[in-house]
């Protein structure tokens, strides 16, 4: 399981709207994600816009390509073009950054006390999308 | 459990310094961050000097409380100050991002299969920093 993050842009204009449809996703969208292999996925809305996606999965591409295969999907990502900064599909426009340090990673080499990983079951158990 | 996210700025002509110095954090640090409560924490760095930070802990204020007053800490952050941009100590100029969404807690709400919660064990249970 690797973990992801990723920066996109909510147009600063449509924060509150953002954050209702977000509070509240359509159980089908939870299902797909889950089904597609997202694990742990959380977003965070700063007030300029700046919107940030931590996600864990075995493998992004993967579970960013089962995604964008859901007809749910083209469904949200229509009704939430509106809603971002710039044109396009939403989650077209993820800048992913790569990262640069993990605590339980570096307490593992070190041969350091850890808690143990999550007992989140691997992508590859769940039925494909 | 909760989940936190931050970002940060990294002067851009320091990139590849700090990436050096984040790949083999001391392990005295480490073991700090995870005697304060700190878990899952991950850092994400882009070219633009964009640092994210994520992380769980049972209460930020606590974990971040407890860090600070760790003499590691100290020590480190003093060493890390010159690669970022802004002035002061590194892990003072952290700006935090609202949550506004999880899908394993809206998994959780709507009654949907979602895999066991983190076998992470809770920070009250580590000792005092």
């Amino acid at each position: 399981m690797m973990r992801y993050c990723f920066t996109s842009r909510v147009d600063p204009r449509h924060l509150d709207r953002y954050r209702e449809r977000h509070a509240a996703v359509w159980p089908e969208m939870l299902t797909a994600l889950y089904d597609s292999g997202w694990r742990n996925y959380s977003l965070f809305l700063a007030e300029t816009g700046l919107l940030i996606g931590y996600f864990e999965a075995d493998d992004k591409d993967l579970a960013q390509a089962r995604m964008a295969a859901t007809e749910v999907n083209a469904r949200w990502q229509a009704e939430m073009a509106e809603l971002f900064a710039g044109d396009g599909k939403p989650d077209e426009g993820f800048t992913f950054l790569p990262e640069v340090f993990n605590l339980d990673d570096q307490l593992r080499t070190a041969g350091l006390p850890v808690a143990p990983a999550s007992s989140v079951a691997p992508a590859s158990s769940v039925a494909p999308a």
